[in-house]
């Protein structure tokens, strides 16, 4: 049994305020192509497959167009879940009809844990939910954390489950460990929101979403595909790609990864302003790639972005090193913080006590977390 | 052949601040007990399913599931269309599946107009759409207005529509005649929109959406359902209702309407203060419908609001007879103007000359006209 693992797809990213629609378009026609020439007996989604709970129009357009590609014309079963990004309302709606066509497609967390079996596989389909919401949809009130809440379901998922049929688990989490970036959204303010990677061992492959790294985590059998394309300068080494995996009906398998290589890389560059502005440099060079660069240059410089652009036309972000090591210098970071991801959180605490003299004490922490968690889930009010 | 047209459910509308969806679940609730009833051939919904272009979640909820008992549990066939509140990129998400399970849904207009055939009869779907559209899909320059896209449309359907079968007619548009109420939204900002009935000679039947009264227009074959609950007190006087059409093979038809009627009902109530506070009154009123309260009481009275809902919890609209009389001496409008629905066009005009010295000159007119076009389609920035 083959299947192809794919996940944070994100349509209608924007990345420094351009729109990745277009780029998002060209990498799924590659995946068509690609599932095409594959012919897998299904095609696993591990969540995010919109940025945002209100995609913009061209986003819900292009998801519409490419699984009816994969699932109607090439006839491809399709197994998906909602992430935290999707809103698991809206992109559940019809999803009891997608069913006859062999598109699986689980948006809102149930108490029914059966799986979809597909060639001799049994696929185990956990959307991503909050702590609170399985708290309250399992009645149990010991579940507190992420991990509580995905032991918790794993748990009734083996009630059933029989270990001698081959059992791929399909979710969108934070397994401890994990590698991030910057593109990622934090799944609990204030803390990591992690599972622990022990909680899957039941399962023969578990195919997850969130990470957007596909060598996020070493692990036998937990893997993430990572993202359709790089979403973030910190991404700019990865290489984006899909999981072939083969099974055996006793649940062993191979791996293997197949490229997505959009038409315009994410990429950094680093150097003086004449020096990337030579010939003989930018010659050699994609120009046309979107470009995070660093500056080298001390003192005052005119208008560099503008002589950057007539060169590279997609620079997305320009940084001197000289601005950085001051900034750092001037609020007591060192280089090595600054490198690291703050939540909202971290930043609204130091902005803070930047600006009172008061503490930011548990209380307050409490409330703004909160405030926090409402506002990054962009779901309209009712 | 049997089928029953409904339209404007406006799934999410906000009334006077209220949201209207547990009402609204009570109507559908009737509605899919009225087709298990009937038993139709088919159920046709002429457009504004929805109330917006991004409904709240309980909205799409219940869609969702009303259209599963509808289409899946009672296996009735679906045809259906967007109307001007609906998004139709977004409603459209899926409808490649729908159509297994005889459930058909345009959502965008397109350039094919091969029917829907169930039972021996054709349906023709038009989902609403804004002329500008029209022009550019059928590439006609001459297309200017509501009516103009009307035309050429039947136009096209007309080249390879057969007289002799039974065709009907399934578009959202505004009748030139049709009677309207507060709850619609002008189709064209600064004019009626409004296109010929003789354009839908063609049919046997056209079933159509946007006006919310069922009796909007008198005619033999072009009807309105009217819209599935009252949504202004300008309806108050309604009585909601769905229309079930037997055709014969032939095109003729007889149509008779079964009504809808919620828990709480939308009323006026005219009276002084005491009289309405009087229990011998209010014992022969069901009081805890949704009112529009007119006082009749001359001079200040205290916390008329506080005291009206102690006996009467869901009044939605206060007024005053004497304060009416008062502004209405004070704008120099006579009573007659302030009953007549003003455009937002009208409105601005208005505002704009109240609070400038300047003429609103055509050039104005219509840059504002486009600002509202925009501004009421509610759409998302892309």
């Amino acid at each position: 049994m083959k299947f192809i693992h794919t996940a944070d797809w994100h349509l209608g990213k924007l990345v420094h305020g351009v729109y990745m629609t277009g780029h998002q378009r060209e990498a799924l026609d590659q995946f068509v192509q690609l599932v095409e020439e594959e012919k897998p007996d299904a095609v696993v989604i591990a969540g995010d497959l919109y940025d945002r709970s209100v995609p913009p129009v061209e986003a819900v357009n292009l998801l519409d167009e490419m699984l009816f590609k994969l699932n109607v014309e090439l006839k491809t079963p399709i197994v998906s879940i909602a992430g935290n990004h999707d809103s698991a309302d809206r992109l559940s709606f019809g999803s009891s009809w997608y069913r006859h066509s062999h598109f699986y497609l689980s948006g809102k967390l149930t108490d029914s844990f059966k799986p979809v079996h597909i060639n001799g596989v049994n696929f185990y389909l956990v959307p991503y939910a909050e702590p609170g919401a399985v708290k309250e949809l399992l009645d149990d009130h010991s579940i507190h954390t992420h991990h509580d809440a995905m032991k918790a379901l794993v748990g009734r998922i083996e009630e059933e489950l029989n270990p001698k049929e081959p059992n791929v688990f399909v979710g969108h989490a934070f397994v401890t460990g994990g590698e991030t970036c910057e593109s990622e959204r934090l799944l609990s303010v204030g803390a990591s929101g992690s599972v622990g990677a022990e909680l899957f061992a039941p399962f023969s492959y578990t195919a997850l979403g969130h990470l957007h790294s596909p060598n996020a985590i070493r692990h036998e059998t937990i893997k993430y595909s990572g993202s359709l394309l790089k979403y973030s300068f910190s991404e700019a080494k990865h290489r984006k790609s899909v999981s072939i995996i083969e099974m055996e009906d006793n649940g062993t398998f191979t791996i293997r990864e197949r490229n997505l290589t959009p038409s315009k890389d994410m990429r950094e560059l680093e150097g003086y302003l004449d020096e990337l502005l030579d010939t003989s440099f930018y010659e050699k060079q994609k120009c046309d790639d979107y470009l995070k660069v660093t500056l080298l240059d001390e003192g005052a410089i005119l208008d560099p972005m503008g002589k950057l652009r007539q060169v590279y036309p997609y620079v997305m972000h320009l940084e001197r090193k000289a601005d950085l090591a001051d900034q750092r210098r001037n609020q007591g970071f060192s280089i090595g913080d600054s490198q690291k991801k703050k939540s909202e959180l971290d930043l609204f605490e130091q902005f803070y006590k930047e600006m009172t003299a008061q503490d930011f004490t548990d209380e307050k922490k409490s409330v703004v977390a909160g405030v926090i968690e409402t506002a990054v889930k962009e779901e309209m009010p009712v």
